[in-house]
């Protein structure tokens, strides 16, 4: 058997291509999509990819699980659990096969179980691997986003999205029975290899270790005692209690992941606009992603244009904050346009229509820059009550120690939220180090804000002066 | 005045960029079809292209005018000398202006005079370039194919290459006049700046210098004595005598460049085909495109494939030998897909469908060889009569030195003279070192012959063991 | 605890970085010779290594242990187990620790328990991983050599290798104990983590999956039923019994690994050499590594040179067949010069003086191509006696059938066994498919073999035409 | 023949690679330092590099003279004019001939003939340029700095840069006789091919424009007209007024190239230092080159960097500013580091050690920003007298229009004239558009300078608002 864990660092995703050598055929499992990486996988093993398999419909990333049957002809494997809501659709044209518990697919010597592993959503299944030519039992257990290494899927994530209400508690009873009856009924030695690694927005504490096994987390996952004691009441609490923050884009992902996302065949570069080309892009609604550094967006931008950073979280925050509706173009150095275009595409922002490699010869009249204050700066504004100071740090970071009286709203979430931030004042907004604050205030300079100024440096920088920090909710927030 | 030569190698083709400095403008004289590189050169500079010219209806390779003119709004500037067979066509939604034999295109200080030079083609035009802002006379002469460096433009192109009988004698006397009354009048000092430098299939003997004067050409051009005695019938004679071969998609180039071709607004680079969608494309009729060395080749290659090596005579030969009306795969590495790709759209093949990167994975069951014989081995079939020879360079490489009797089709035409080419006894194929005969011989195996055998090392390997070499035409070339 | 395995395919290797994320410090085990992977992941998580440790003296690759240590200033921790043979020498100026069965290295919350696991060599230790942040007890198992998935290291490659002889049994034997002792103890649900994957010349059986654990392997390994019967002669029997060939470069790894290796310091790309100075540098003895595939290699080449095609196995290869003392020229295409280069430095071949990127003006004289008989010419020349067949595969497939009467010698050892192969008649040459043929072929050239020719399709086509088959040793083999 | 001007833009310098097909050898003039693109010329052209000249003593870059011809075995041949000073030194083991006036190198049918023609410097030499094959005469004049492209060479350059008081007026005349004796003697056919294009500091007004000829010169050029008039006095004065600014290392330049530099040999990428090691290096003393944009440099860059950002004139501010004496690390991305150093090592900045891929992970504690006023801030500073203004763009620039009252030193000086600037009141720096201005307080603040600030958009914003301009000198120049 050929087992290989196939990660994507951007969305902390997994997938997984599995062959068998005597037969020369594969399966991948919840593979992304921009396939290339699985063609070439098939290619350097001479194996063909004749089935892809998907353990959920996922709400994070867009799955390449069609594309990839499109390209090679391979047979879906899809799960028919699950009620109306969570079936999949538009699978007209496709070789495909609806699977429920117990059924099993074959591959030479190995075999895939399915397992119904609801909880995370109601249609979520797993599967038990068995390779035939070594074992006469599954070593290996695909759990997508229903066990992670130290922790499970969360069960809120579209009432917290999609304010689809009333479906957080039912999917935490569900997780309780999913653990109880599929997975700690697996022998200890099996290895556990799930769908999301560390920096994923789908569980709450994930580690950065690849894979764990049933009897390391039986022992040592933070849920383990709840279910060994059986408390159910306890455990739902527990997991439903600080879940971060998740993007709304969630909600669209999972719409076109059920009934279907364009084929792209062909994954094409946009090209470098002529200057007259950007303008008449801009003039015709297109949004200027500018992607260089916290630094040099500060140290100029063009006006309107939002800063995303080109770095490990460049699709989450993309995910956050770019809209489905208007065409995009990059300010990106030509040599990263490739990869960056590739990771919107992975969540299904297909808009790019072309890029600009800086500003030089682009833009016209004066540039913006972003104000700064240092912590000295900002204490005594502060101190003065003449500014505002906004924490776009998750709630989690904010419950945890902030400057007292700061207002804590999300980054990814400042858009939604535009009407709690005021204009009549200055507001200082920080995050941790810079990144994140700078990402909020492009987005909000470009609704029209012009009376923001970033905290070099953070709250890191406040607190290395040893100015107050209050821990827990403030006031401010209990009222929100 | 930033005047700049930009030349492509493949089809020894220049074009030429003249900016204006104080205006920030620029005129484009004979793009190419990519026209990423003007695009760049204006970024760079700071400056807009606000004009594009053409000095005629070129044959060699698909202008970029169009293109350059659609992504810039740049104005078209084309001749509206020569008959209605020459009249641009299509030009609906472009921004164009026909000129004739006096006009002026002004940019800023500088001011470029159309010339009429009909000869090569009856539409010709050239462009007199006067910096104002330096000079009170002009000091340059673009001169697409009407003057090259130590040459002039041929005239029997088109009869040569399309069959359009008689053309070539009345071009030869129009170029006549054209050298007489438009470029002996000028002043020697003017610099000469033509469309195309060594290596081009449009010129007799192009050297390798890119730029000539006036003076030295009226001194010292092979045609100079002609023109300095009048001798209109010995000029016409000189000129028409051993032209070398021309392709055959001349006629289709013609064709599109004054009817207008695709626009192609962005160049996206095909992708990686999969093992099934390579065989896919084969069975539906796609030609592979071997672009690997001879020496390759020869080892082992696909049944069908067309060996055309990537290297510095690609585009021509891709223009001789490749079809219009198929689909191409390209067996190439991913490194150099992007600018094979941009070598055949320059000449109109635009039906790259996608690429292999090797054949590992993608060849089914045994390869082909190129079977291979020494000098001496040759020379004892020679000996016998047991084998024809066929030298496949051009006539004029062939009458300066030949292997006895042997048979002469230029590498170009094999594909049209295929009844020429026994089958029921060995062909022994050289050329002069072993390019041309593994092109050759390739399409030639894909058209069914199955009795080739390379020379290896061509001509020079039997020179080298000192064996027996013919001048001038063989009684075969007599009788045929 | 951040836990990454980093994989080297060429060397099927595996090493270890650990992070803990909270203080900030790594440790990586196993580094191999081209440190920048360790560098780039320490900065990408912002960590500092702080440590770097070696499961054992390695055999099959050049330690990166000393050049990271040297580039970090980790401290070193090496075994301190095994006799004088096996201590490390040449640690002066390194900071460093001997450690021994029970010894701990912590950072932060992780902490790493050594365990003596000798048997693949005296010194072998192995390492508990405890995160203390997420569990009591360790939950990982970086085995190195000792325990693979589905296989243990061989206790038998130094006397295979380097001919120390009568050194396999008593590790045999002492493998037995530490798997009895130090494996099987451990809780079913512990991580295994090997130093190396499929592929790797240091197992016997090695599958595709990087990792398994105590558990699986306890029920499922080949040698579990020997362990549970207590029954060690079998075991030993059956572990000395069928492993393949070891490279003899493997003694010169270990001696520099356990004595000290040049440190790089920086890793530079050697340049492209001129016509030039390619002779001069083969007029002092240089030899050319033609890394181009084999149906390149077939078609032309030249003379002298040894084929190394650029591929997954091409260190494996160049470490059977380079010399040590010579300096070495690569043919291959820029791009993958530095990949190639890296592959070279990591087995300690540090000699690459230059590179030419094809043979286009660096060739003099007539090339010399690789003579091929298909499977029925070999057949005839077989039937008659008229060649000798050699098969150049590993014994084992050889075993498992093979050309009656063909003799068997194994590609990387050919020119040991120059004696062995007649020189006054043809001999066929092949082995599975063609790739270890034409190096084997490309070796005998170079030492002035004339009257070798290439199988084409190897074996492969031999079957596929239904022609005999014998399995088992050959009269030859049992002979020789 | 083939002729083929290579072109760096960095240094606006130009070389020569002329080549004789028939024979295959070739004659390089003015190379420069890095000379993979002569070799790669003659590779592709199948020709062996036998000669090697030069033009003179260069002092705006380091020659490749002799690198070349060590890699080759090419001969060298020098001028042999002029004094003592002005003789090659360090010769040894090179293949050489020292030529004088009317000497002749020959190539096959090329013919180059020496000329002196000092002004530039004493030593000075030129190359007329027979093609054997196709003409009677020269065709071709090699200028070196003699003759530009509707320019002279300046006689002022080590008077200016290195002191050497008294050698402009000399030199001033010199070159009224060259041009009158020597160049004005050919005839007006002859093209022109100089050392230096536009953006040189070699010459007074270079246009962008790479060839031109004798005839052309004659009628046009600025100083035509002294010389048909004989008015040496007007030539002399015309010639040595308005000079730019020259850079101080021209002086190291010079020396060098008359005395020898170091061989390099092969050119190696410094490496990606660890955060530990760029510690170490700049504890030692080495110099941060920060190479990202003003931009981002504003927005935070490490103290004690200076900014110099990669560029089209990335070398000329670094020969203006960064010390021969100290090792260097670069900023940059990874992609651009090759190019840069290439950059360097050409003017001689050998002492690259290694680069950072950005601050992440590198900088320690808070980031230095550059403080920002627009031009209405500006205003109101310089209204009140509260700030010094300081404009950093060459004499000839500052004379055509600045600021009233502004104080100029061009900004490749600012640390020769520290005691010009104050310390004790806001400096607003400026120049065009910005580029130079934050070269210059980068270098300053460097320097311990702490009161500087960026007028944003340089000038131009001043001007856009229409605030007061002065021409010529102002006040404080006259008394500077």
């Amino acid at each position: 058997m050929l087992f290989k864990h196939i990660y994507e660092e951007g969305l902390a995703q997994g997938s997984y291509f599995i062959g068998c050598q005597s037969q020369g055929t594969a399966i991948v499992v919840d593979p992304r999509r921009d396939i290339q990486v699985y063609l070439d996988e098939a290619q350097k093993n001479g194996m063909k990819i004749v089935a892809v398999a998907e353990t959920h419909i996922h709400a994070d990333y867009l799955s390449g699980a069609r594309e990839l049957a499109k390209a090679t002809g391979a047979r879906l494997y899809l799960s028919d659990e699950g009620d109306e809501n969570w079936k999949y659709r538009g699978l007209e044209g496709f070789d495909y096969q609806l699977v429920r518990d117990g059924d099993q697919i074959r591959l030479g010597n190995i075999t895939l179980t399915v397992v119904h592993t609801p909880g995370h959503t109601p249609e979520h299944i797993s599967f038990l691997v068995q390779d035939g030519a070594a074992a006469s039992e599954p070593g290996f257990f695909l759990t997508g986003d229903f066990v992670f290494v130290g922790d499970i899927g969360r069960p809120d994530l579209l009432e917290e999205a999609a304010g689809l209400l009333g479906t957080a508690e039912p999917g935490a009873r569900r997780m309780f029975r999913s653990l109880k009856e599929k997975f700690l009924t697996l022998p200890d030695y099996v290895q556990v290899w799930p769908g999301h690694g560390a920096g994923s927005a789908c569980g709450k504490g994930l580690g950065a270790v690849a894979s764990t096994t049933v009897g390391y987390e039986r022992r040592f996952a933070w849920w383990a005692d709840y279910l060994r004691t059986g408390d159910e009441e306890g455990f739902v609490k527990a997991l439903l209690s600080g879940q971060p923050e998740a993007p709304y884009y969630f909600a669209q992902m999972k719409r076109l992941n059920r009934d279907g996302m364009p084929i792209l065949g062909d994954l094409s570069i946009p090209h470098q606009l002529t200057p007259e080309q950007f303008q008449q892009k801009l003039s015709e609604g297109a949004l200027l992603v500018d992607t260089r550094d916290k630094l040099a967006f500060a140290g100029g931008h063009l006006k309107g244009a939002i800063n995303i950073p080109a770095g490990k979280n460049f699709s989450t925050w993309a995910g956050w904050l770019l809209p489905y509706d208007r065409d995009l173009v990059l300010l990106a150095s030509p040599e990263r346009v490739g990869e960056l275009v590739k990771q919107l595409i992975r969540i299904g922002l297909d808009r790019v229509v072309g890029y600009i490699p800086g500003l030089e010869g682009y833009a016209q009249g004066e540039l913006e820059t972003v104000p700064q204050v240092t912590a000295a700066q900002a204490k005594a504004l502060w101190e003065k009550g003449e500014a505002t100071i906004l924490d776009v740090r998750g709630a989690d970071e904010y419950l945890a120690g902030h400057i007292p009286g700061a207002q804590n709203i999300h980054a990814g979430r400042v858009m939604n939220n535009l009407n709690r931030i005021p204009k009549d004042k200055p507001v200082v907004v920080h995050c941790l180090g810079g990144d994140r604050s700078s990402t909020a205030i492009s987005a909000l300079m470009g609704a029209g804000f012009s009376n923001l100024v970033n905290l070099t440096g953070g709250i890191r920088a406040w607190q290395q002066e040893g100015f107050p920090i209050e821990k827990g909710p403030s006031r401010e927030m209990v009222n929100a």
